[in-house]
């Protein structure tokens, strides 16, 4: 019988980093946490009128840390996410003065006035499945179909560190990818005893890119799987689905993020299928594709994704996905 | 009553460069061009013997350039794809020792030995719509969905320039991007008078970003037709299919492709939709998607995309697509 | 009378991050610390059979973190070199398999076997300012100018983040420039109370851009006077001599830290001189000098820098490097 | 006897492109060239009034192109530059609404709206050597000392390719680096027969960057000794002064025109010098220095240098430098 854990967490308990914290509660592999988080504006943007720069001290809060019992460095954590419900009824997203692609920022720096900090508000109807754009400069509305997601999923980093929730790199973080919807499976390579997962930022959809550096912001109801494949590394996040095999990669310039994901799609594709390192690189290049997931943090993500279909007989992490899906799907 | 202009190049008209040719033949708006393009390659490679730097001189030929009549800068030239048919059944691919994203190349100099140059040739059925991949070193085959494409379509680029064919610019040129399709219509400010373009670089497939430089290279046979928007400039080569409005940036690093084609998506939506530019970027921060088309090539190709259902009403190009993808039709 | 402090540390003393420890004293502004610091392999490189992965469990420990008795966040810490010999008449350099600007890396991945790991040692002779060069592979040997420096110096960073001495960023860190060297002041602005600055990473000397990714590393005697400038913040790392203003950027791509350290150069021109910001930008533009410190590190790093002979009158920080260089040689 | 050639361009005899173009006149090796060069402007900016993109029709004329007789493809040119002097009293400068470092760009395209465009005007004062900045929004001047350059240098490049003159890459072209000054040579390899060679763009003097995009820009007279290397090819530009020998890369992003100068650097010290390629690698990490040419252009520009004094006994190009520096001082 599969443990549930519930864990409502309170404004104070949420956190702003990976790593550099205690865990607040433990959880066994084969157990299910049913959880929430919060926007990554801490639930402090609630209307148009309410800039982000003057309503929120911090941005991007998540749930967590939460040790596994029995994760060592070496180890490989799965994350399954079996529901992913928005918590309200409205989301938010924003432009920010020096945030997003196309503007100026801190470290892609100029001259130029920043651009105006402007707060837009979306309906979200889970019934319909609807999340609705409002124009802010005319009447014009969009739907657009709900999509939720996680922005920010990861564990505890190697080598002692601390890294910001808004920074997506090896550990996970904020990935920022539309990829990590319900009824997929992330991996994460441990870093530290107990790998210290968090997870947080949840998004009723994002655009590929997520081009103005903030999508439609939302708290959402978690319900994840965790588990555990003992003595697997996992070199970089890494996403299964019932159709694809994904890596990811977090850098800047954004062609090393796509790099990374290739590279680790390649060898990965290698390992599984038992092909030869350079033609398992000729058939992902003909066979794969590519998105980004963020071009606006510290990092920027990309994935490198192929189908299962073409590896026929391939199996990743000992049937986790698969098993967890299953399970996923018992406890409806 | 449709034109319809019948091309037959043998392997001595074909170019290397876009701009500084003379043109080949004058075509109206409105006429529908029916030729072919050779293979990355010249044709040279047909066996995985076949070394390309060993059998090749040249890389990536070119058919045309075709003078369009009554073009002139500040025009828009409206090419849509109807018919694209690989005209071998069998296509080609490599590892080339510099060139590909998961290598150092001339620019990423390292120090390190290049990677092995390596032939792959895959099979072609069009009739069962599958190209074949074989692996070098195993007995492995994948079927793929065969995908035609052309991976290199543009106009003469502005100041008196000649680029190879080999790289992509604001003029088009080797985009690589598998968005290139029959059924759809690309667009290209004209820099020159009669927009020189030029056609080349059939692929039967390609993965997105063409991570190891070379896709499935195959000889293509062509129907474009062809049209000319008066009086309407295009800054950065744009495609629209049925469904979706795309804009393509090309440059280096990767990140400022991205910005490119979203800069030109936004400002686009605004124009088109009457939305305020902001209102703008908001609406495809979310709605938008984007991918890669080349990480490989001079310049790194990305696209950025809305579907129109997204955008009710909107019509580009004073309905060019619509109008020629019937004209299109009309042809079967 | 000023206070000297001497603290000599052990090797489990030593940190491998900025943010994350207690501190190991306290200073007060005005003092002078009189330390040393553990070369960037920890010592544990001595013959050129040491191959660093495999004789060193981590990298780059720093001597630190020390607290400033009343810095605050919104302050500036400054640290004025008074004194950098090496303590040792040998220093090691190497290459890594995958660091360093002409290999591929974990980020600019790529598919070909890394470069050999190889290290050289090279003789110190600190009487008569020369750092010998050894070939391995032939008799070889060049003298090379001793001009001793730290490559890692900052301070805790902001947002409760701990980041590996290998990473530079706007706390500093592993900024690796020749820059740091004796007669230098650096500042930094203050995150958390007490700044908990530390330092290490001595090289006998390097090359701009430290392009194999190591440089003539060596234990340092360190001499540092401390100072707080009160309620001036600083956005990222300065360096002041007695002839040059330097702002210094930390980034991915290498433009970026060029684009930082120019943008900082030019507002701080501007805020010193009265000049308004596109009058400034226009004489750091002709009269502006640039250099790469690192390009292997997880970010590059790039100064900006000005001659103060044009900028007259200028005094930046109320004089403090005046006032510290002349306690400098006071001490003498 | 050396032959010294005259040639006096018309305004209307420039060209903005290398390639493309006929042979302005033969000239031999060994010959030495008396000749001038416009502004990047085409001497249209005269005063602050003059903004450049109402008066510019086009940008960075230049003089030629020369054939070299005799220079066939594999090649290389060497262009030795025995004067540049300043033809005008005044040099010009401008901020542009897109170009220079500390602005979106056409490529680092952002929503923001541009800088302003604005003219700065110098006194140019031979005699003192001195060039004076004006502040346009205040009474300040400073003076900076005199440093002639030309920005731009370069043969015709190779695939048939002619290329706007705003561009530098592995032909030359606007390199825009401060070290192209009087008293040194610059190697080339030759792509077409004759060479076909070009130069403009004088600058009184620039920062390290170009930061804002644009240098004191002057037209200037030069004098420049031509000789041809046989059957000795050149990957990238090189550089030789009496005390250095430096490389050229042109690419985006920052850190691949670094690469490239590195690469061709080690490379071509350990062709010199007969150290093994890794022995090469560690001396140049060392002994090297490395800084900006530009960083706006559509490629960037970095140069890496050695000491020639750091490798004893070290002939490059059969002692081209020599002797072309010997025939220069033979004619003053």
């Amino acid at each position: 019988m599969t443990h549930v854990m519930h864990y409502d967490p309170s404004a104070t308990d949420l956190v702003y980093t990976f790593g550099g914290h205690r865990p607040i509660a433990e959880i066994n592999p084969g157990d299910v946490l049913v959880t929430s988080t919060e926007d990554c504006f801490g639930g402090a943007v609630r209307t148009v009128d309410d800039l982000p720069t003057r309503v929120c001290q911090a941005f991007n809060p998540v749930t967590g840390p939460f040790h596994v019992v029995g994760a060592e460095p070496g180890d490989t954590l799965a994350l399954h996410f079996i529901d992913l419900t928005p918590a309200r009824d409205w989301g938010m997203s924003a432009t920010f003065p020096h945030f997003g692609a196309l503007t100026s920022t801190h470290t892609t720096a100029t001259l130029q006035p920043p651009l105006e900090e402007r707060v837009w508000r979306y309906d979200i109807d889970r019934d319909a499945g609807i999340v609705r754009y409002h124009a802010r400069r005319s009447e014009s509305t969009v739907d657009l179909p709900l999509d939720p997601m996680l922005g920010t999923v990861g564990v505890a980093p190697a080598g002692g560190e601390a890294r910001s929730t808004i920074v997506p790199d090896a550990h996970g973080g904020n990935l920022d990818t539309p990829e990590l919807r319900a009824g997929t499976t992330v991996y994460f390579g441990v870093n530290v005893p107990g790998a210290m997962f968090a997870i947080g930022d949840g998004h009723a959809r994002q655009g590929q890119g997520e081009v103005c550096g903030v999508a439609v912001e939302t708290a959402m109801k978690v319900t994840v799987a965790v588990d555990l494949i003992k003595g697997v590394s996992t070199p970089w996040p890494r996403i299964e689905t019932d159709q694809r095999l994904m890596a990811i990669g977090a850098a800047r310039p954004l062609e090393d993020a796509y790099r990374i994901s290739q590279h680790d799609l390649v060898t990965w594709t290698a390992d599984l299928s038992g092909l030869e390192l350079l033609d398992a690189y000729q058939l992902v290049s003909q066979a794969g594709s590519a998105a980004p997931g963020n071009v606006c943090d510290p990092n920027y993500t990309m994935h490198a994704a192929i189908e299962k279909a073409f590896l026929p007989g391939v199996v990743a992490y000992q049937g986790a996905h698969q098993r967890l899906r299953d399970l996923g799907r018992s406890l409806r």
